[in-house]
C-alpha cells in the first residue's frame, strides 16, 4: 500500500516547511539554532520511527521532569548531564588550550553566596567526612600567578548529599577564598567520597529502566576566576576510585584525576590542626586560560 | 592554541562513551531509542556550537514548560506541534494507505467522556458561533460502510477558545455521536474560525521571538474508531482560509480542506432546524484503514 519515495517526499517537505517557518526570525543566531534543532529531531522522529505512544511517553517523562523541578531541585539539568549532553556542550566550548586546566560539568548543587573562608580556614561546616586538606597554585596560562583569585569550593558530604539536599537550610561544605600574592592557596575540605545523583524521580527511572547506575565517582568541585582570564569551572577526580570509568554525567577527564593521599591518624597536618583519625591531603595547581572575553 | 584534529577525537569520543552506557540496557527499542537521542542530541550541540549560555536558556525554558502545564495545560505538546514534531510523528506512522483519509494532529484540547448526541444532534453546547451541518460517511479501505462507528469531534468557539480554555467547567463544542446502519452521520456543529495556540507562556515567547504567528487554520477535530480498523485522528480545514498555508502546528494536508458552504439566512436546514442567520454545511466522507493491529 505504501510508495516509499512518496512517503519520504512527504517527511521532508515537511521537514522543510517547519525550518521556513523560522525564515522571519530576527535574530540570525536563534533562526541558526532552531534550523539545527528541527533538522535533527525531525530527523531522529523518522530514524528511528518513533511511534505515537512512545512520543506520549516523552512528552509525560518532561512533564514529570518539569513538575519536579523547582528552587532546589533541576530535574532538566540532571536530564542534561546524564545524556551527556552538558559534558559536551562544555567540551565544545573549552577547546585544549594550552596546558589551561580542564574543564568540566558545573553541576546541579552550585549556590551563590557560599562563606568566605581565610586561606588554610576550614569550608567543610561542620559536614561530616574525613578532613582534606587542598592546596596549589593559581596562574595564567602564561605562567604569571594569579594574586587575589577568587576560589569557589562545594562538595558532598561523607553521607553522599550537599547541604542543599537536606531540609534544614544548613550550609556546609561549600566556600571560597582568595589566593594570595604569589597565586598559593589552601583550605581544608572533607575527602570527596562516590555519590548516587538524586534517582527519585524521572531521571532516576530512565537510568534503572535503562540498567545504568547513578553514581557519581568521587569529586570536589571547583569554580576559579580572575580578572582577564576566563572562568574555569571544574572538580577534581580521587585517583583509585573504581566509578572513574562510569561517572554517571561522564564528568572525567584524565588531568582532572589527582591522588588524595591519606595520612595515618595522627600524622601531623601541615597548620598544625589536630586531626582526630585519618585525613588526606592533595595539591590542585589550577592554570587559568588568558585573556579570554567570556567570562560567564 | 587549539587542534582540531585532536578536538574532534574528544567531541566523539565523548558521543561513544554516552552511547554505550546504554549498553545494558534490557530492552532493546528503549537501548535504541536512547543511542539515537544521543547521537543527534551531541551533534546537534557539535554542530551548532551551542554556547553554555545558549544551554542555560534552553534548560530554563524547558523548566518554565513544566511549570506551566497542568491538567489543562500542555505546553510540551504544543511546542512539540509548534516544531513539527507531532506532525512528523504522526507522518511516519500514517503512511499513505490506498485512499484512508489523512491523520492530522490530536493538539492538547481533547478531552474523554465528551457528551453524546443522536445523528443530527447539536455538539455545540451553547457554544457561541455560526451553525454548521456537518454530513458524510465512515466506511473502511474495502468500501464497506462502517456501521455504529464511533465519531469524537471537538473545536473551538467563535471567540478562538476550547471549553477548558475557559474558568467555569462548561463543556461546550465537543461531543460524540455513532454513524447508522450504512456508516452514515450528521450533526450540528460551529462554522470553525481561526484561533491562536495558547501563546501567553514559553511557547508563545518562542513563537515571537522567532517572528512565527501563533495562528492556526480553522478546523474541527475529529477521532473516529471501529473495530477492526485503525482508529483515526484527524481535522477537517476550511477552503479558502488564508491560514491554510501557515498553519502554526503544521496540521494541514491538502486532502482535509473541504468546502464549508455558507448558506443565506433563511434557507431550510437539511433537518428542519430554524436558524437565526447564516449557517453553513459541509460534507467529510471518512475512510478508515482496515485490518491495523494497532488501535491506539
Amino acid at each position: 500500500m505504501n510508495n516509499p519515495i512518496e512517503q519520504r517526499a512527504r517527511e521532508e517537505e515537511l521537514v522543510e516547511r517547519v525550518v521556513r517557518s523560522f525564515d522571519a526570525c530576527p535574530d540570525p543566531r536563534l533562526r541558526q539554532l532552531m534550523a539545527g534543532l528541527v533538522r535533527h529531531l525531525h530527523a531522529y522522529i523518522r530514524e528511528v520511527g518513533l511511534t505515537e505512544q512512545e512520543w506520549g511517553q516523552a512528552i509525560d517523562f518532561l512533564t514529570r521532569c518539569g513538575h519536579i523541578t523547582d528552587e532546589k531541585r533541576q530535574e532538566f539539568i540532571l536530564l542534561s548531564d546524564v545524556l551527556g549532553a552538558s559534558m559536551q556542550t562544555i567540551t565544545v566550548n573549552h577547546q585544549a588550550y594550552g596546558d589551561a586546566t580542564e574543564a568540566t560539568v558545573l553541576g546541579p548543587f552550585f549556590v551563590e553566596g557560599s562563606p568566605e573562608v581565610p586561606l588554610g580556614g576550614d569550608i567543610s561546616g561542620g559536614a561530616p567526612g574525613e578532613p582534606c586538606w587542598v592546596e596549589g597554585t593559581v596562574t595564567d596560562t602564561g605562567g604569571k600567578p594569579l594574586a587575589g583569585a577568587l576560589i569557589e569550593v562545594w562538595e558532598a558530604d561523607e553521607d553522599g548529599r550537599y547541604d542543599v539536599q537536606y531540609d534544614d537550610d544548613r550550609t556546609a561544605a561549600r566556600g571560597h577564598l582568595y589566593a594570595d600574592d604569589q597565586g598559593r592557596y589552601s583550605f581544608w575540605a572533607v575527602t570527596p567520597t562516590p555519590y548516587p545523583v538524586p534517582h527519585d524521580g524521572p531521571v532516576g527511572q530512565l537510568l534503572a529502566a535503562t540498567g545504568r547506575s547513578p553514581m557519581r565517582a568521587s569529586h570536589l568541585h571547583f569554580m576559579v576566576s580572575h580578572r582577564g582570564c576566563r572562568r574555569l569551572i571544574t572538580h577534581i577526580f580521587v585517583r583509585g576510585d573504581e566509578l572513574l570509568d562510569s561517572d554517571t554525567v561522564f564528568g572525567v577527564r584524565e588531568s582532572l584525576v589527582k591522588g588524595f593521599e591519606r595520612q595515618p591518624a595522627g600524622t601531623s597536618t601541615p597548620d598544625g590542626r589536630v586531626v582526630d583519625g585519618t585525613w588526606s591531603k592533595v595539591q590542585f595547581d589550577i592554570v587559568l586560560e588568558t585573556g579570554s572575553k567570556r567570562l560567564a
